[in-house]
């Protein structure tokens, strides 16, 4: 029934430069990709748009080479000029029910909900998928709040029809627990982009992924 | 034969709270339009997405209800979510041929030009007008680079088929001269939006380029 393209939030990876030890987007991506990412979003808060737009259409050409969901932060605008598979809005952002109208019916729309309440809301507003937390504390700018812990993620999972994304504080260790907590995939930025070996780091998400599943 | 609808760049006022003595935007703009704007883009760089997207609504609203051309300045997202006129991009925006096929054909599509060459690049990528300065020196922020003076706006008007509005240091007594140069209308940013009485000043503006209309 859906229109939606078929997308993967197993392995969802998340830029951030000011986090990726000097290594370029396009270095981190490759890596993670290797390393079994299913999902690139890209998030910069300190580009132009000018600048935002030209990363995301070398990004777009990778993620299309590679057969990966490419997703943008924010950024509708640069997400239709670049043909992204979709764009996160979080609560500074774009209101999702703002936003679905302007966009084409198969592109995926992700959004940041806390709560059943918010949850409910943006699956109705047409949300293609959620990202939700923090799941655990996390020290990564921009995802402040109380984690909402794995029965926080439960309550969402049981209460809505679409898919959703786990994000906030996630190890490798713990990610199978979020998987089982009824997620679909595992949104990650440091533990990934900060990795001295992101290919090594991004393969344990992966691994954890698929143990979890298979023992669901 | 052009889809869009018409739109009068005569008194072309651009806010900026920074500049505004403390009145919000609401303000600026019922006084501007009472002074015969005719035309109003919403900029403002300090703005998160979800706030700069409520002001545009509200503005929309005001500028509706007035039949004033409403342009949002960069996000050309918030622009189609609100239906705005039309969006205007700078050099650190999106590209005009990357905007253009993703908005409505009859959406007003305002792109700043320095010269001759960008000014014929971007009405072929399908600007419905170009913003064309700096005419003379200015000190507002944003509007940098050397003055392209009353020569280099003639220069631009004499070989495009679109209009184009003059900006930069533009002040009532100068209006005239710009119009009588090729431009269809006069931006302003810090002369309107700064004047104390600034319903009085958009007024001056508003006489300046029909006095110059007058004598052509």
């Amino acid at each position: 029934m859906s229109l939606l393209k078929p997308f993967d939030l197993s392995v969802y990876v998340i830029t951030d430069t000011r986090l990726s030890r000097g290594r370029t987007n396009q270095e981190v991506i490759l890596k993670a990709i290797a390393g079994g990412a299913t999902c690139i979003q890209l998030r910069e808060k300190d580009l132009s748009t000018r600048e935002y737009f030209h990363m995301a259409l070398a990004l777009r050409e990778l993620t299309l080479q590679h057969g990966v969901t490419f997703i943008i932060n924010d950024r509708l605008d640069v997400a239709l000029a670049v043909e992204a598979d979709g764009v996160h809005l979080g609560e500074d952002d774009l209101p999702a029910a703002a936003a679905r109208p302007i966009m084409p019916p198969e592109m995926i729309l992700g959004v940041t909900a806390r709560n059943v309440q918010q949850a409910l809301q943006f699956q109705e507003a047409g949300a293609s998928y959620l990202g939700v937390g923090s799941v655990f504390s996390t020290e990564t700018k921009g995802n402040t709040g109380k984690p909402i812990g794995l029965q926080g993620l439960a309550d969402i999972a049981r209460r809505v029809k679409i898919p959703i994304v786990g994000i906030g504080g996630i190890t490798a260790q713990r990610a199978g627990e979020v998987i089982t907590a009824g997620a679909s995939g595992v949104a990650v930025v440091s533990a990934v982009v900060s990795a001295p070996d992101l290919t090594g780091a991004t393969r344990e998400f992966a691994h954890a992924v698929s143990k979890a599943r298979s023992q669901a």
